[in-house]
């Protein structure tokens, strides 16, 4: 398999994609966010955030939810200029209050705070209440990596999953990511959801017409769903439907494992942080705010080993895993965050593919906002 | 259903069990180790161990690993005096070697100096190097529940799952234990391999002759396997097969989850702690020590949040997880833990369930041993 414009979202088809250059999207999504009265720090974040998500092929959590955050502003829901602060400090924790800004800047605050706080203590632990979602939470564990640091991100989400044993939605599909730094990039980037998949995997099989396979959602009555994407999609959104927990329905593949550490990541970002829990987090776009909650870790590698050493071993165990016997249906062993750096890497070369419809919308937003569209185009079909 | 004599692992069938008394088990066990050159308050952990794993449901990791330990203890593999010390402190975070002593004790000091740290520091983590199988790690995790902190324990163990897209034993069932205290017990206990089973789950079924359901294990060419128990646990002793991860085979159902979550205890167990990791760490009976290792961490709710308001928010929380829609074909709905924690109750009443090959293993010990077999049988048959 050739590795040298690797993706791992490929644009299917591709004469519905233009691909766009990332430093133009980028720049054009702040200024969005600056126009509509975010701070100009807070707005470089969020279009760092959303755009960083379409370069490692997750367009679920890309641009195509700048829409979402620009409905949320002008609904009000979110705080354009939120007073984030740490309301609890007990030296090695910090509770923080993102007194209903937009996640992403307040989780990022969060994170170099835990950073530094792993810093001086070893490790850190700080739990963020009244907060919105915040895009990839992947983002905020590779920033501690990009200092040297392993950086862990929970957050609870809007109610999506069906806990075990039951049959509607109830708690978020609250994501586990681990970032862990390595030598030489990429780190290693452990992000996903704890149920089967995120909602956003639906999403993309309803706009490429693939069928879902089963084991992801159930209905109401308990009952397996399969095949089109966009009756599921919509089952899903009108509370029909849930996502089911990793490890699927029942206990016998251990579903109550995926359901069990979802309700753990709640307890953290949910009850003990202050924020909502379970079918209370609200979505950014709703009548009041969201009150996510998130925790975020930070483990200084010096409090345990050298870091070289660290760095050795982590190589070895790293080489070892890619010398085990291949599956026969499998191309290749990876490693996690790889499939995300390939792409990274091929979409900062080649540009970001962007569907035509969602093109289509950062166009209507430009006019809505009253900002010049300067995305730039750099192939009008996503080969 | 009636829960008044719950038991999660039914002594099936009955009359090739015995129910004996858990007092005299725990000091039989207990007078084992001593006998054999353990410290006394070293024998009375590992006793306490195995023994709340049986009162526990788990019998997997019960009284019928005494004689694992025994022998261990006999090849030398086990250190019977170890002068397990904190060998690098940084405030908040700790790294132990514990001396290739026995896991039960190494991990429960681990816990309790995790307890203190974050007392002091709001949170903790403590690494262990040059140590051995432990036991259940819920164990440990429900000490710092105890204590009225959260707790978390994860381990790396021999060798047993195949990292996804690989077909051969590389992993470890690599559980991660959360206990969260609430205002009345029975705390919350998350304890799970990130295995779709444990091996002790097809040993269970290999010795009450049940069939293993597709996705649970595959051989080395990468076929999943089903059938008869007893066949698929010799081909995992004999390297020819491998569990699966939680999630199971390849991607679709989320077995990288599984397998990355795994990969990430091995890092902290493992590579940052200086243990072995993946096929490095031993089993017990070895010709050398196992060198496993374990990452456990404390979480003081004190300094998020007071503690009547956590537990009167987490009691709101599992009022509503149970008063979900139920599905069609569950009982009832569990909390995590729940399940333990009944059948504990059950067996301090009407004793502990012991297969009747257990019970003439731990006779034979006994002789070998020299000590008199003292464990009381309440029942003769375990109705």
């Amino acid at each position: 398999m050739s590795l040298s414009l690797y993706e791992r979202e490929k644009p299917i088809p591709p004469e519905e994609y233009v691909r766009v250059d990332y430093g133009s999207l980028k720049k054009w999504v702040k200024n969005v966010y600056i126009k509509l009265g975010l701070l100009k720090e807070h707005a470089e974040i969020v279009a760092d955030v959303l755009t960083m998500a379409d370069l490692m092929g997750i367009s679920s959590h890309g641009v195509q939810r700048v829409s979402r955050y620009v409905t949320g502003i002008k609904l009000g829901t979110v705080n354009l200029r939120p007073k984030v602060r740490i309301v609890k400090d007990f030296g090695a924790t910090a509770l923080i209050d993102g007194d209903n800004g937009l996640g992403h800047p307040t989780a990022l605050y969060a994170m170099n705070v835990a950073v530094s706080k792993a810093g001086k203590y070893g490790v850190s632990l700080v739990l963020v209440k009244n907060s919105h979602h915040f895009g990839i939470a992947g983002y905020y564990s590779l920033k501690a990596a990009e200092e040297g640091f392993i950086g862990m991100t929970v957050t609870n989400s809007e109610p999506l999953v069906a806990y075990t044993h039951t049959a509607e939605r109830y708690l978020g599909t609250n994501p586990i990511a681990v970032a862990i730094p390595r030598r030489n990039p990429p780190p290693i980037l452990f992000d996903a959801a704890t149920s089967v998949v995120p909602v956003g995997k639906i999403e993309l099989y309803s706009k490429i017409g693939k069928e879902v396979p089963p084991g992801w959602a159930i209905d109401l009555e308990g009952n397996i769903l399969s095949g089109n994407a966009k009756g599921i999609l919509k089952a899903i959104r009108e509370r029909k439907a849930a996502l089911l927990p990793l490890g699927g329905l029942g206990e016998e593949l251990g579903g109550h494992k995926g359901s069990g550490l979802s309700m753990i990541i709640d307890v953290f970002s949910g009850v003990l942080s202050g924020a909502a829990w379970g079918w209370h987090v609200r979505h950014t776009i709703s009548d009041r705010p969201a009150n996510v909650g998130h925790a975020i870790a930070a483990v200084n590698i010096d409090a345990f080993m050298d870091k070289d050493v660290f760095f050795d071993r982590l190589e070895k165990f790293i080489s070892e895993i890619k010398s085990l016997r291949k599956h026969p249906k499998a191309e290749r062993i990876w490693i996690p965050g790889e499939k995300a750096w390939l792409t990274m890497q091929t979409r900062l070369k080649i540009g970001i593919p962007i569907h035509k419809a969602v093109l289509n919308e950062l166009k209507r937003i430009s006019n809505e906002v009253g900002i010049p569209f300067t995305v730039n185009i750099v192939r009008e079909k996503a080969y």
